[in-house]
């Protein structure tokens, strides 16, 4: 496995195109984009469990259940959550018109919104936004690079990444791309991502494959600690790499789900990193937990702590605030048996043994803490498990951005 | 029932002292209190249900769970947390301290701690800080005052009340005073509380009250998702009122209930509204919930939201972040039932109907939402369940304080 140039159109039978549709007036961001697969591929896609679902995730549901997909839409700006019967309606329309310029059914269009709640989506623009993108699709690069930019919001750079790896004697690519940065907190997934490979994998593996890789990727990252309307993780699988379909759990699909993971590990990583007003990338690894649940547990409740996020904003070796996160966390551990070290390219400093401060030096933890990445060690001394989140600082942009996003 | 000037020292029995002691050096705040009864008092304590409990909070819960006290030590700097066995031994030494020079057993000395997690007490300067208390100890509002003032950290203004009902035919007072600021999401009640009545009642009944006050009080504040290692709230009751002994739940220990809740009530607000950096209360109504649970659980999410918070900083109308925090809360509603309004002293303004937009002029909405008190009105249409929970928003400050916390 080895990752190569490019994104969402590295694997075989892939086109995408991304442009300005003009959703938000006095903007001049890119806001559609359009990936396309020659075949029909299999499909699968998780959601968000917040029991507010925007209009695209009920539609993307319904046909990712049914399973076959050749087509996503997606827009930036407008959300399309919180608009009742008429957003489903507007969705369907979505899919509608890009089955008609496509020459597909609108059955295998996929649509995928972010932006504001509460918006009704402007369907001239959004129809105008599909017939152009349906003539510019390409497989190049530059036209990857278009679509990755077109889904992003408050992000500051897109986020995408390509893997090869072998497979029943075939080289099989994976493409991805994803948008992140605030309202990230999932409880699936996260956010809008699309991996596109050219494997032939059957449904229920591909299912299986994808719930498996969100649970240790997507699902361990968190922003602020909000679960979005809208989150949405498809992958597509049209088959054209040639390797003999997957349909048991042998060595092709421990392949399939290898290049999987890290595509979704490293998109997962650029979205915690890019995160609303982030300043650094904040990496917490539990080890020694009792069971799985348990350091997935822990180290989500240090990545998601506002208290914790602000001390690694302030590169402020601040480890009460991990250790008492951990503690209101709901599981289980012992504090007396708790170390915690901070690492980064700087180096490496224990803090924490055995639940009582050691004798640290703060301008040697200050520098560790200074670095782009930081990394806080978490040893529980109490099993097996282990389990890492990724996260960021908690900044003055964060509030920034935030406190007047829709204008 | 009526409120009524004074503090920690309005009820018969009681008095107080607060002082600068020299906890941490360079700083000039007073940062040590003392109270005390004349009289022995029944009473009770709520404490953090964070695993990682600071050495004050063991200490309390065998003090309250003997039931009687008749002091309290108060420090501030340092938490005495993730402290360890010495850390207990402290705690246990500052109430032998000041049982020494009360002349009191130090089985009845509660002593409460808040400030940086790790840190060991400087019991040199606590006995010098205890001694000088002890001296001082007087009843008058300005010993209250003093008392108030030194048990903050970043508060920026000193929570006292104090309140006067009638029970069994006599006039009873309870006085109180609280610190809150970061580090707020109880799980119990929260911060430093403490609550000084001369009611005669029993144990039990006062365990009963204090727990089902703090229920719809401090445990419905949120200031920034962190639960602390020292939350504790403290109630004595001496007796010196007069009052027949409440032993039973009748008349008596409903008026004793009502003052108890509007005292509670009182702190936990002023600790919402004076939260880290918080530049106005956000008050968060749910009403026609199915049950309690579901109207305290939607009502907390939406407070404990760093993006509604941030939308309130803003004074941004972004009510989709209300029903996106609703959505991902866990409990169960019908999003299509959902109404929000927000109120101020400028007025109401309604933002959704149905679970839509209403064709709201943001205009008028941002001038309801510039008042220090702004409140979101929630009514879910599914039930007679109600309940409120106060926050604060979140600002460039929170995150400029809890950025360097330990300097």
């Amino acid at each position: 496995m080895k990752q190569i140039e490019g994104g969402v159109t590295a694997a075989k039978g892939y086109t995408t195109a991304g442009t300005r549709a003009g959703i938000k007036k006095g903007k001049t961001n890119k806001d559609m984009a359009m990936i396309f697969s020659e075949k029909p591929a299999v499909t699968a896609g998780t959601f968000t469990k917040n029991l507010v679902k925007a209009a695209p995730v009920l539609w993307d549901k319904k046909v990712t259940d049914a399973g076959v997909a050749q087509a996503v839409v997606i827009n930036t700006g407008i959300a399309n959550a919180c608009t009742g019967q008429a957003g489903y309606e507007n969705a369907a329309e979505t899919a509608k018109l890009a089955g008609e310029a496509l020459n597909i059914s609108s059955d295998t269009v996929l649509v995928a919104s972010t932006g504001v709640i509460g918006f009704t989506l402007p369907m001239d623009v959004i129809a105008d936004g599909v017939k152009k993108l349906s003539g510019m699709l390409k497989s190049d690069v530059q036209s990857a690079q278009d679509a990755a930019e077109a889904i992003l919001t408050t992000d500051t750079h897109p986020k995408q990444i390509a893997y090869e790896t072998t497979i029943g004697g075939k080289t099989v690519t994976f493409g991805a791309m994803c948008k992140g940065s605030g309202m990230i907190h999932p409880n699936m997934g996260t956010m809008l991502g699309f991996i596109m490979t050219d494997a032939a994998i059957s449904k229920n593996l591909l299912d299986k494959a994808l719930k498996g890789s969100i649970e240790d990727t997507f699902n361990m990252v968190s922003v602020d600690g909000d679960t979005s309307t809208n989150d949405t993780v498809l992958v597509m699988a049209n088959g054209m790499a040639g390797n003999p379909e997957i349909t048991e759990e042998n060595e092709d699909y421990e392949a399939f789900k290898e290049a999987l993971l890290a595509v979704n590990t490293y998109l997962a990583k650029q979205i915690a990193g890019d995160g609303e007003g982030a300043s650094r990338l904040f990496e917490v690894q539990v080890k020694h937990a009792k069971d799985k649940q348990t350091a997935k547990v822990l180290a989500k409740s240090i990545i998601t702590s506002n208290l914790t996020k602000c001390a690694i904003f302030g590169k402020d070796a601040n480890w009460g605030r991990i250790l008492c996160a951990m503690g209101y966390s709901g599981a289980q551990f012992d504090p007396l048996k708790v170390d915690i070290v901070m690492a980064s390219e700087k180096g490496e400093i224990a803090l924490v043994g055995n639940g009582v401060a050691t004798a640290f030096d703060e301008e040697k933890a200050a520098e560790i803490l200074s670095p782009d990445v930081v990394i806080a060690k978490v040893d529980v001394r109490d099993g097996d498990a282990e389990a890492t989140a990724w996260g960021c600082d908690l900044t003055y942009d964060y509030v920034k951005i935030n406190a007047d996003y829709r204008s």
